[in-house]
């Protein structure tokens, strides 16, 4: 499809709660792991009030539900090849504050991503995600900052994608990039399984990875020599993309 | 830049008039031709009513003013190298018809492009500039139906960019890739200097060049080893793209 | 027109101020009174610096304006046959902190409403009603977990719609429901009578109510046996209908 | 849901192609016929030549193929219980003529639809889809003036519903009714295994029924009884409701 | 308001039917001949079968009803100090060709206005609108081309106002510019009130210019000494300001 | 260009940072100067975090730095002829905060400005900038009530402007008054020069306001005797323009 499948460089992926990133982005992340090039996913919450439903009917306390989310967290990001760091700052709601930006800064000061993942800046369903995408942004911006007092030299200019609400429409989604990530589905569905809570999910995304893999055919064309069962991501690219070629 | 410049394969640009490609698309042109991949300018009209003030004012003919502009593109289009058709549609205004709208159908199905090139589908200023773009992109989806009767094989779905129009704003045009024409920006000013009737826009648009550089290089980071003066031109995707990676 | 006027549940309406809901909703309430559905109107303040002017001309002190806005509201929606909570959180500005959301939480777990009204999120010309709708919006989403922590049921899902700002346009307003206030517009009358310091205001919404009744009987067709004088208000629906029938 | 099954009136379909109106509209029809509305599907063309491409491969002339995907409409149509009219108007592309749309103005005038579901006005897959589009637009207007000259009584002002594109964002598609089409959808399943041509879409739109019947369950809460597989289709309003009650 | 109320220059009116100008745009039209600005009306058709609903239930024919229309329109642009000159070239619909597109050049080649008004692009209730929009566009651009082969020098560039649809919000018209009519509306009254077929209209426009009214006071700030019972028409600057003074 | 170049009246600009109102407002700046209108420039930061790059690699202190920008942007406002204040309260990132909106409150009663400029509301290259504007946006409405406890009258109604940003299409950035700078436009290079430590600025908006300068004749017309090299600036207008005439 006109580009290269060597590294892309290190992936860093900001996550409101713990399960976002593996129905939404785990093609990305494991396809960056088998180029090889480093991925890390960083949840700012649990997801312990907003996205454990099922827990809280079956009586668990606050602790024990946060133990759960961050177990199945990381048994999802070890599955897809990535680590992963839970800043815990709480869900439901998510709040903004300077110091959670700050820590942010540090993380991409220390991690020198090459790409970004994150959350839309609207989704009327669920506040903690753009909550998360605001902070994800700004924090970006401000570690490109010299005179920003924090470890590390200043940032480049990753590019950011915002991954796949679960309304898109309703959130003002309309998908510029779709990534093929057929090579690597197994293991998204395997990541997917690490979630049992959330059984439903898996044969949902399933079907989306379907649905935005036969969009994928549509607008790649029929000559490529693509699968029958082409597997896809959605996401929106943030800043204008930068190329020595028109493809 | 995260991508690679080996061949992106065979490069159409479709024009409402002669001058239209060489201002607003000479970069991506003449990059194609330096990647050994065959580029094809297709200019509906002349340009001969709307964009000749000066030989009108100078008391030129229809006729010899059709064959100044079209020498001049021709000049411009070797500058670049590319090979050059005209359909002679007549313009201001450029009608939208069956007709037209089938050879360009032939011109597809017969040039089989990789990649397309075209007015935005807004532009307060000048008409004939949107009716190029619908008719490039009804064009385009007619010739990839096997049911439709031309000859060729039914086309595939290349990927098209709207190129940027004259007061970019007033026509919604909010660039989402940025074009690195730095290697090859000497030959765009001799191609732009092809035209010497609109001398003016020389540097006008060489000043574009530089400021679209600049934004280049704001949007690609400081730690790309980028010219000092970058140079660049402003496309819109049309339709998503199709990756293997997200970069 | 499609619609029966039997039951449609427990209505909660969420105003900046303590004269909101008068002018922008009034027939909304009445005609739940009417069909026997509790309304519930919450002031997030008395509107006592920001829309009290000619109480401050007057030379009243805040106590006092407060006081009167109170009793202005009180009576209004008496008339309506509302009941009527104040939280006196101050205006211009309102400030959107999670202690007031929380108290919003507690409304909607208590109240647990089947449609909700609340403003618009933009309004260039008074910040406060785009806080108060940010509010309310984030409250019934914080309301619906069943992890936050807050007394009563997971609140469902029930649909929210902006009431019309003062100029339509400039809020980004489109109306996508009118709503038939005939049955109900005398007491719509008379609730925005209980609001003295407003007089210009009372002309101002019956033609306004006028306005919005012609467009509903040009969207309705002339088919419907609607009165000559229908009179109506303005709504937008935030998130999508669900529905057995399209109509 | 709020809304009553009873009678909401005859249901109009105008579609581009002759398969559009059973992969986008099939359940509302089918929900129509159940409740004894009369539903009446016209087809602007066939499809022959850009929704064909099997029957092309496969050698067939241009009437073999007209016939096919007539045969293939009318059974499923059959299935849906709605009749149906075939316009015979050509497709790829779909000429936009006044004859065309007096045609359309006397269908309006003598089915007088209650109801009108046809294309978006966006689709930069098919330039026939908004063609057709425009064209039900344009004609609904037409049949209102008791001065345009057609047989029959000046139209009233039915509302008018988007059915579903196949790249939804792409088409600017923001789903703002989600109609519950579990009880029909064993129909709808039949009347798409009409188009045995077509057998892939058949997982794919089961699949689509499932999402959109699971953001249906998401928008109209927990606490309404709906069947744990909603199935549902989504649609966009054009005109503003009309009411009688806010639900 | 920081405009000088001396010559604005020659006001071009181009409309679709024969009663727009007046509902719409009678108090600009009127400002104009009271500052000595010739005033010019283009009406593009009676609106014999669209807007004369009365005359058609009266048992009029086609001949009679343009002969009405024109006698009211030509009393209304007397009323307002216009002149007006129709073209008969049919309504519902209007149909776009490039000879009624030719005959404007024309008219502006000849007329030379400095300001132009017109209908907006969108109108889901009128179809003939937005068509008159267009070519009134159209011809605009075409008119300024020395090579456009008509009579009368180029034209400069004119700036455009839309003027206000009947349902202003479902066409996207949101007013950037409100006019001060109050020194003239008596004369539009009396401009109305030459259309008696459409009394109900008069108070409907009447209330119009109040509504409008408060908020170009709202606009203004308080501080400027307009007139209690201030009067206002909108409308949508569609190119640029351009201005040697920010106010 | 159809305004008067007289007393337009006092001119309050909000700016981010130290230098901003420079490069995007010393043109409307100076010329308020020339007409001997009062002009101020408030800046909420020295920049000296976020725009101070080079000072940082220099090895200065925090201290130092907020020195160097307060004196050239003292030095450039002298320049163009305004007086300036800081209000210190940090960069990158500007906090949001009920004091600072209060203490612009207060210079809005204090200063009583005609006219306002300041940032975009989107920005994502620079949260400073849409920080500050939302907040010279705020307070301008909290200024304008009695109730609001701050000395002074009631704020009217002043217009308010946004100046170009840097990446314009990037911020939603559509120019609707380009403004005639030509006259002053050695002031404005004079003050650009004050800031040495940003020299590639100084061409680069140099050729902007060539670059605005063209659109700004396009727009105008041939026949308004502009200068040759006619140089602009670009604004978008936030709330509607109230006026006495239509030009």
């Amino acid at each position: 499809m006109g580009t290269e499948t060597s590294s892309a460089g290190r992936l860093l992926v900001i996550s409101a709660h713990a399960g976002d990133f593996v129905w939404r982005a785990a093609g990305a992340i494991a396809l960056a792991a088998e180029r090889g090039d480093p991925a890390k996913v960083v949840c700012l919450s649990f997801g312990e009030r907003g996205e454990s439903a099922r827990a809280w009917r079956e009586g668990r306390t606050l602790k024990e539900i946060k133990g759960i989310r961050r177990a199945e967290a990381e048994a999802a990001a070890a599955e897809l090849g990535a680590e992963i760091d839970f800043l815990d700052a709480g869900d439901y709601p998510l709040q903004e504050t300077p110091e959670l930006v700050d820590r942010l800064v540090r993380v991409y000061r220390e991690f020198t991503p090459a790409v970004v993942l994150t959350h839309t800046l609207t989704d009327p369903y669920n506040g903690d995600h753009p909550a998360a995408a605001r902070m994800a942004l700004q924090a970006r911006v401000l570690a490109q900052a010299i005179g920003y007092d924090a470890p590390g030299e200043p940032l480049g200019a990753p590019p950011v994608f915002f991954f796949e609400p679960h309304q898109p429409e309703q959130c003002d989604f309309k998908p510029d990039v779709l990534l093929d990530i057929t090579p690597v589905f197994e293991r998204k569905r395997k990541a997917m399984e690490c979630l049992p809570a959330q059984q439903h999910m898996w044969d949902y995304y399933t079907d989306l990875a379907k649905r935005r893999g036969v969009q994928l055919k549509r607008n790649a064309g029929p000559n490529l020599g693509l699968a029958h069962d082409t597997l896809a991501e959605a996401y929106v690219r943030v800043y204008p993309q930068t190329t020595a070629v028109l493809a």
